[in-house]
């Protein structure tokens, strides 16, 4: 275990592209990437905003990425009679392609260290309030300037929680063609039981074309589709968006992330799953609606049971406090770090602050309490004609000028809503509500009015026009006035209850989040003061490179061999009576062409990963394309807190694989023709 | 809605045997049913100590009930490749049943009341311990007496929330044989969808034999059973044993159930039910082990969720107070009853401190924290030696000795254990034990000893012998010395945590039970005064006469009329694409002789039942057997707290479908002919 890379064992770290571990890479493996191959692979990474990594292997804009994470757009695609998310899909040439709804893709085309302009805007003295204000200002200015002067999508991100901030600047795609989705039970073969576990079967894969002006995009950096992928010991790399980690988070922190939001959010979690898994069983079309939601609390829990179980690890907790420990120590006796000495209390402190407000947080401003698409829409129309009326600098940061292209791309999403499931979810959580802040709660009552959640869920649900985009367009057109005057119920109870949720954010924002960020800031100096600057952040869903070896592990005194096969599918049916979720497809049971039995199909690496890097391309020494990650096994799930290689294993798709059976189950012929080209000779 | 039977709407009530409602039926439905009809009825009655009703339908011992109460037999008898819940059963000849593992059943035989001993122990100057502590003596006492001077199975039982005490004598059969099951695709057909609804198609029944002294057992009094079944409008009776219910409790009472007490039981059915279905997803065995219980906490979940929907319905609440407020108002008027006007205050009172002592009570006492089969064994064996060293008069209810029997046949149950499922089970509720109480809580440390929840489950589960019910007995027979120094994992445990469960318990006993019971004497003495003694009290899982009329209803203005039909099964099928749970059997796809598809399948009527009625004889005005309730569809669920026949109604399966589906589905003859044989002429 180590909290910082200068300890770090073997494969640790989620570097920055700013920032790769060179010297270790040279030092370990002997192999020095060189600018232009680390350019390649940036920009040949792709970030799907939906929430996953994915990467070009064409010069025709080819991206693939994983069916799990592709099935955002695939649900969005469906219909009751197409259930693109089980069946798949296969267009047999580009003409047959599908527009995805509203998927946008980014490519980190440059960063910049812009903390010294943000720390310039905060000065020492100002109150919490106006730190917390000259902060967002600052950051939404330099987005705005960046966005003016390069038209690329422009993002400060927070780095080292409030220890630097960086400029980041996306090539943006919002025209982006569905190819290829295998079915689900090819791609999530195992389902549930199976996820986060190995040995895998899986084809988790999905391939998008992006377009431009309406035209196929040409783009120069994509991956060369390796021949023969990686082998055991191989050396690989992984570019990738992991999501978040809480490696650098104080004890004290940790302790409030195992007692406070990580059992609520499982609580949450635990009673969706149950009802989207009642609703899905009603009919055909119900399961099909709920599917990709469903799968997704899925996953949570899963994920975030295996995370819950390091915190509640008493030999982690540990190992974290006497790191804490001496670090604090070594600042306490330098003189300089003074300062950064007290930052453990002062996180604390905002941590309490956190726990004090966190039912309202959640329910209020994380919208827990209202649990549907149209209460998100109605929600954004309200606030976006509030901010509207505020200068950029003052804005809230989802309604600065240089978000509000992706922001309508989601508010004014053609994707379907069914009024169904909407009320099912917002009736259950109007009941959570209550039950959280109690039936005499002033919110509550202005909420329900008078009905049970039920009744009412179905009254707003029911009543509201959102459903119809021209009617969103038309609110946030007419601006303030329009929102004012709407007599639509969603829109109203939206305006009721947001008084208070900008309450409960206004107090997060200035006394847990800006103390946390300015108290981590000095833990983090502490830390490249006394452990040196050749580090990484934590994750941010942000680009990040990683490494590691394709190798096998030890577990219950027995070896788990680093790849499985493609024959070993059919064993693994088998043995479960060939049954959902262990039953293959019908494509599969009957390829076109024999398969070869022995091609690998997944395979295990040591590279340090998290959700989010989902999709994310794994390349080898020469940057040629050997296999997407698409899962961690169960002992990786601790790697949010800190890395491992004992037994922890990212879990990918092995590039053989993946051609295997695009051209003899799937017969497509154009996309492996597509993605060999790009192989050079 | 209403409180009493006073302000009774047409068929309310679950009125007990020595106070039936002859008044109302006569006036009302020009009814009086003669000593000899009731006392048939109520011997024909069983109840199933798993938890639900049935009845003798032949002098043979012939038992019929749902499959669903029969499921926690049928499960404890299943292996691996037998699996009697799914697959059903069917004994062609007597000597092919099976004996149930640890069944027993109840047929009340006489009751007494004895409200005037259990109150002349409890002095009124009383400390709430010694009170306490008397009125558990003066119970276990009677019951002791009345074991040894009948023989008989003798419950004192608290009616009316404390207000009324009966000693209940039961004969006992413990030697129970498995004669019939469906299949559950039957019997549970429609599954959680359908489940607590209706229109609805399901075989939800079970037959069992029962045994004396190894031989059949002759009964004297069983239900005829019917040659047509109950028409429209038709006047029918129900016997059962209605669970629990809480018409009678304050408005107070009542919040404290829908704020804290619901939402932290759906807390845990909803994380129990996620665990159970992921562990049921791993293998087709794993789905096999935890069927029945995954069942149990689907249908709590729905039934509970249909409760709290009436707690958070205004309306409903609104109606609860004004009727207290009416009530109390009538009281502080009578100067007789002054004392009882202020009786809500003390329940209030004893609520809060229940609040107060809530997580540890349901953690520690109630066992949440150690969820598994193991721990209870070794509770029950660690308690039984401590209890067994004092007088009968002070034990702990469950430990007292006209319990004994009855404890033992659970205890030294071969019901079979499985390992996995076990420490599964433990090691999620670990978790949520360290959630709840707080990582540094001193029996959590205590509990998990260093290790993880997973972990430290793991190393209890493995390392224990209970699983061996000869070590059970060989604890038992050796006390408490033998407790002392057993080196077992799971036994050290159960003492280790015994202190402070017993704790909890006391307070609970004393500060909460005991004053509740005292008021709520109180309260009961002035609705009598008030309204009347010709009431019900709350149901408490013992025999209860309930009345109603065979009567369809409307919904989002449709007609949804009084029965379905079998051939009503097979278009619901087909509607839902014969998918799980909506797939018939083999065995109705092809049944042995051709249905008569126009007969009545499933029937509603307005009749007052809940939880625990499932399997209760549903009779006509003749006592002839009509019908079998197994569920209530979700309107019904409001009967927790108040009547209505608006559209709340009883959902039994039909007596004549359940002739033709034994004949012509399942060639039972024998069954069917032992059925008819008691017809009379």
């Amino acid at each position: 275990m180590s909290l910082t890379p200068m300890a770090a064992l073997a494969d640790e770290g989620m570097w920055l592209f700013s920032n790769p571990p060179k010297k270790w890479l040279k030092e370990h493996y002997g192999f020095e990437p060189s600018e232009a191959w680390l350019t390649n692979l940036q920009q040949s990474a792709v970030r799907f905003n939906s929430g996953g990594s994915g990467a070009f292997v064409s010069s025709e804009g080819l991206v693939i990425t994983n069916h799990h994470v592709g099935a955002d757009a695939l649900q969005k695609l469906s219909k009751p009679d197409m259930d693109l998310v089980a069946k798949g899909f296969h267009a047999k040439t580009r003409d047959e392609e599908i527009k995805c709804v509203d998927l946008e893709l980014n490519v980190l085309i440059s960063t910049e260290d812009v903390t010294a302009r943000v720390d310039a805007a905060v000065k020492p003295n100002m109150s919490q309030s106006d730190a917390q204000k000259a902060r967002r200002a600052v950051m939404n200015t330099i987005e705005k300037e960046s966005l003016d002067a390069t038209k690329l999508r422009s993002d400060v991100v927070t780095l080292y929680n409030g220890g630097k901030y960086h400029l980041y600047r996306y090539k943006k795609y919002t025209d982006v063609r569905l190819a290829f989705a295998p079915e689900q039970d090819i791609a999530f073969f195992g389902g549930d039981p199976d996820n986060f576990e190995y040995p895998r079967y899986d084809l988790d894969i999905c391939l998008f074309h992006v377009y431009e002006d309406g035209k196929p995009a040409k783009v120069e950096h994509y991956l060369p589709w390796s021949k023969s992928g990686a082998g055991e010991n191989e050396l690989v790399f992984v570019a990738g968006n992991p999501g978040h980690t809480d490696r650098l988070d104080t004890v004290h922190h940790l302790e409030f992330l195992r007692d406070r939001s990580f059992p609520s959010a499982m609580r949450t979690i635990y009673r969706r799953e149950v009802l989207l898994n009642a609703y899905s069983q009603r009919s055909l079309e119900s399961a099909r609606r709920a599917k990709d939601e469903l799968f997704g609390y899925q996953n949570s829990r899963k994920a975030r049971l295996g995370m819950l179980a390091g915190l509640q690890d008493p030999a982690l907790m540990a190992r974290k406090r006497e790191n804490e420990e001496s670090l604090r120590e070594a600042a306490a006796n330098q003189p300089e770090l003074k300062d950064a000495a007290k930052a453990w209390n002062d996180v604390a402190a905002a941590i309490d602050e956190w726990d004090r407000i966190y039912v309202d947080w959640a329910l209020l401003e994380n919208s827990t309490a209202f649990n549907c698409e149209l209460f998100s829409i109605a929600r954004a129309l309200v606030r976006m004609a509030d901010e509207d009326a505020k200068d950029n600098a003052d804005r809230l940061r989802e309604y600065r000028e240089s978000n509000r292209e992706s922001l309508e791309q989601q508010l004014f999403s053609e994707a379907p809503i069914y009024e169904d499931l909407e009320a099912t979810k917002l009736g259950d959580s109007l009941s959570m509500f209550m039950e959280q802040a109690g039936a005499d709660n002033e919110w509550v009552r202005k909420t329900l009015d008078g009905r049970s959640p039920r009744e009412r869920a179905n009254e707003l649900v029911r009543g509201t026009r959102l459903k119809d985009v021209a009617y969103r367009k038309e609110l946030a057109k007419g601006g303030r006035a329009a929102i004012e005057q709407s007599k639509d119920p969603m829109i109203q109870l939206a305006r009721s209850v947001d008084p208070p949720a900008r309450e409960v954010r206004k107090t997060y924002e200035e006394k847990v989040d800006e103390p946390m960020k300015q108290a981590y800031a000095k833990i983090a100096d502490a830390r490249f003061a006394i452990e040196g600057t050749s580090t990484y952040p934590d994750a941010t869903f942000t680009l990040r490179l990683a490494f590691g070896q394709v190798k096998g592990y030890t577990e219950d005194g027995k070896a788990v061999p680093p790849w499985t096969t493609i024959g070993g599918a059919y064993k693994h049916s088998d043995a479960h009576g060939a049954k959902p979720p262990f039953r293959l497809p019908a494509s599969w049971l009957h390829p076109a062409k024999p398969l070869d039995l022995e091609t690998p199909l997944n395979f295990v690496c040591t590279a340090d990963i998290i959700g989010g890097n989902s999709g994310s391309p794994v390349v080898n020494k020469a940057g040629e394309y050997v296999g997407i990650i698409f899962d961690g096994n169960i002992q990786s799930l601790v790697l949010d807190f800190t890395y491992t290689d004992e037994q922890a294993r990212a879990v990918s798709v092995h590039s053989s694989a993946i051609l295997e059976a695009l051209r003899k189950v799937y017969g497509a012929d154009l996309l492996v023709d597509e993605i060999e080209a790009g192989r050079g000779k």
